[in-house]
């Protein structure tokens, strides 16, 4: 007997025939005695199909009149959603109602495509709750001071749910997805890998940073800087399993460092390849170096993620960096144009063939020597280290692309991970 | 230099390039020097998905909470509308803004699926033409007291683009269709069918119930409650014709019995096929008889159009009356099984092969002998006359379906509507 917010992605609201299940799901949970507010996103496709509508008007899309526009037109897709469901409930006989991020309110500031919820009035929504009415909210969006209607940007429903849940205290948030739970590391690379029954706040931020999607990163920060208790589960299990046995399935994010976690030294192996390597060869070692050099990349308005400066011979060095693939042409465009007079460089090297690998546990904080295992392990297996950087709960490389798959199943294995574990 | 709003059918909307051509002839009128409100529908077929989806999650739709759930639904179909066409108007270099229904906020009753506008808060639009910008705001909604979104019902587009007219006292409402204006007959049955320049408000209200389909009835009673200037013009003329030319196309509907309506007598021919006949032979003629026979037909929830109850003969009489097509069947079953005995009738004798022709003209107040005109005409024609109802400003026969076009085109001729006119 509990306030219980579900979240529901656009594959699991993609058919009538799957807005039912959804439906008879939520509906069993709220005849075990629960109060429910449901937040559905839109379903498949209907963002996308609603953007190349705006684009074909608007190629551009750049100034806030017209990023107005897009807000007014994208949030249509969960308005139709929380309409759907709503009607679904009620056909099994649940009561039910449906709001608009603006019925709500949810609140937020103007940047319209990637609002920031300031703040959530939950008084109406308690009122439907207390008269025994499922609620279901628009994820995705909420409205400006101007009475303008903002969305959060992709992925913005499960920001939504967890913003709800904390708001509104809620006992769990479970976010419904077409995974069933947080992994060890990707199963179609390492058919070993495991769920998760628990992971940490921390980690899961490392994990889903890393390339994991099962969870929109700002959701996680949104879920640990209110504690809301977070749990990522199947939506294609059948809606009628048993409730106890749903409660405890998938994987819960959590935020106490129990004695269970403190037996996993490292949680999960994470890797993506969507990131080229660029060395600047032969710098001059003086101040104000990285700056001439980052600061160039940055006025470009590209993202750089690893960064790693060696020690210097002869008063000079390397400087080497990662940015996302997509950018990595343009980078090395700018930097031979502008850079490598401007810091008297040797030369500039850029590998596109490259991927990161890392390592992330909680317990790495209280344990010597994780990182050298990794270490010990790549070299066993004959791969080179790029790059290196670390953080308390995890360690990354960069390696040879080719090597992603080996490096990804060797760590696992080393780190325990291929075992039967006792996580639900 | 003028406020005028525009309204735009689903047509008009049906594709991008559609409504970039719109966005064209709108931003040729805010050059022009006028301020734009601007009401366009949804998208055409995007209604009847959106409420296709609906029914497959709940087939009956008959409560208040349903009917709350279908108008969060179908009103989105606008709102990508007026997005999009926000957009397109700000890529011809016009700055446009959007506004749903709430947001103006239209204030309707909580009537789901057929509100009623309350009242139209117009400070914001004023704000925004003020500073430039066109306002585009959805068409068929508001907001009920308890900020629940409502749909007006079908067609409800017409009737939210005059009540915006109304409330700002626009100069003039032009309805942009997807025929050019109202016409003397439709020029499928009479090819020397005219458009007409002008047609007064009255005679518009008896030419759209009798099923001249160009506006919604509801937006011309309001139009003729509030004293809106209102014009039927086609969509589809070049959007780039000169202003002054496409301000004086279409028809205009008037309030001013100038001298020029006074001297059409007749301004028009409606008809339509979509009602049965049916008789209630030998009923006695005691009070309460025609109760005895329409309450039963009112209870059932089955609308009666034409009503004749002809003179006695031995205290006997026969009742008759006209119903939807589509209710004849429904009618006779529950005549058959209740009303024969109740009444002591006779018998009962249906047809569904009839067609009701009607002459139109707001000069009939005011001239003896149009009625004559037109029972002569018909019997000229042979055309035998099954029942006769009148009111100021309208004659309607019920005849054989079968003489439909003969009777239409022969009235459009005895009436003079086939000479050239000096209609605009």
């Amino acid at each position: 007997m509990a306030l219980i917010v579900h979240k529901y992605g656009g594959t699991s609201m993609g058919s009538p025939e799957r807005i039912r299940n959804v439906a008879k799901r939520v509906a069993k949970w709220a005849r075990a005695g629960h109060q429910l507010v449901v937040v559905p996103s839109a379903m498949s496709g209907e963002t996308n199909r609603l953007l190349g509508l705006a684009k074909e008007l608007q190629p551009a899309l750049v100034d806030d009149a017209a990023l107005r526009e897009l807000d007014m037109i994208a949030a249509t897709g969960e308005q139709v959603s929380v309409g759907l469901l709503a009607l679904a409930l009620q056909a099994e006989g649940q009561p039910a109602v449906s709001y608009s991020g603006w019925q709500v309110p949810i609140t937020t500031d103007s940047a319209y495509t990637k609002a920031r919820i300031a703040s959530i009035d939950d008084q109406r929504v308690r009122a439907d709750l207390s008269a025994g009415r499922v609620v279901v909210i628009t994820g995705f969006q909420g409205v400006d001071a101007l009475g303008s209607v903002t969305t959060l940007g992709r992925g913005g429903s499960d920001t939504s749910a967890v913003a709800v849940a904390a708001a509104m205290q809620a006992a769990e948030c479970l976010i419904y997805t077409d995974v069933d739970g947080v992994y060890t590391t990707d199963p179609r690379v390492v058919p070993e890998a495991k769920r998760l029954g628990t992971i940490s706040f921390e980690e899961m931020l490392e994990m889903a940073s890393l390339g994991s999607k099962v969870l929109q990163i700002r959701s996680v920060e949104f879920a640990g800087k209110y504690r809301v208790k977070l749990r990522v589960l199947s939506s294609f299990t059948p809606w009628d399993i048993a409730i106890d046995e749903e409660a405890q399935s998938g994987t819960l994010i959590t935020f106490e460092e129990d004695e269970k976690m403190e037996q996993a030294v490292v949680s999960g192996i994470a890797f993506n390849r969507d990131e080229a390597k660029i060395t600047v060869v032969g710098v001059p070692d003086t101040p104000g170096i990285a700056f001439k050099i980052l600061g160039a990349v940055a006025a470009a308005n590209i993202d750089v993620d690893v960064i790693v400066q060696n020690m210097s011979h002869d008063g000079r060095t390397d400087f080497s960096f990662t940015v996302h693939r997509n950018d990595y042409a343009r980078t090395m465009a700018l930097l031979k144009s502008d850079v490598l007079q401007l810091t008297g460089a040797a030369d500039l090297i850029g590998d596109a063939k490259i991927c990161k690998v890392s390592i992330v546990g909680i317990g790495m904080k209280s344990h010597v020597g994780v990182a050298s295992t990794m270490f010990r392990t790549l070299s066993e297996e004959g791969i080179n280290i790029q790059m290196i950087t670390t953080s308390e709960i995890k360690t990354s490389v960069v390696i040879d692309e080719k090597y992603m798959e080996l490096a990804v199943r060797a760590l696992h294995r080393a780190f325990g991970l291929d075992a039967p574990s006792d996580a639900a």
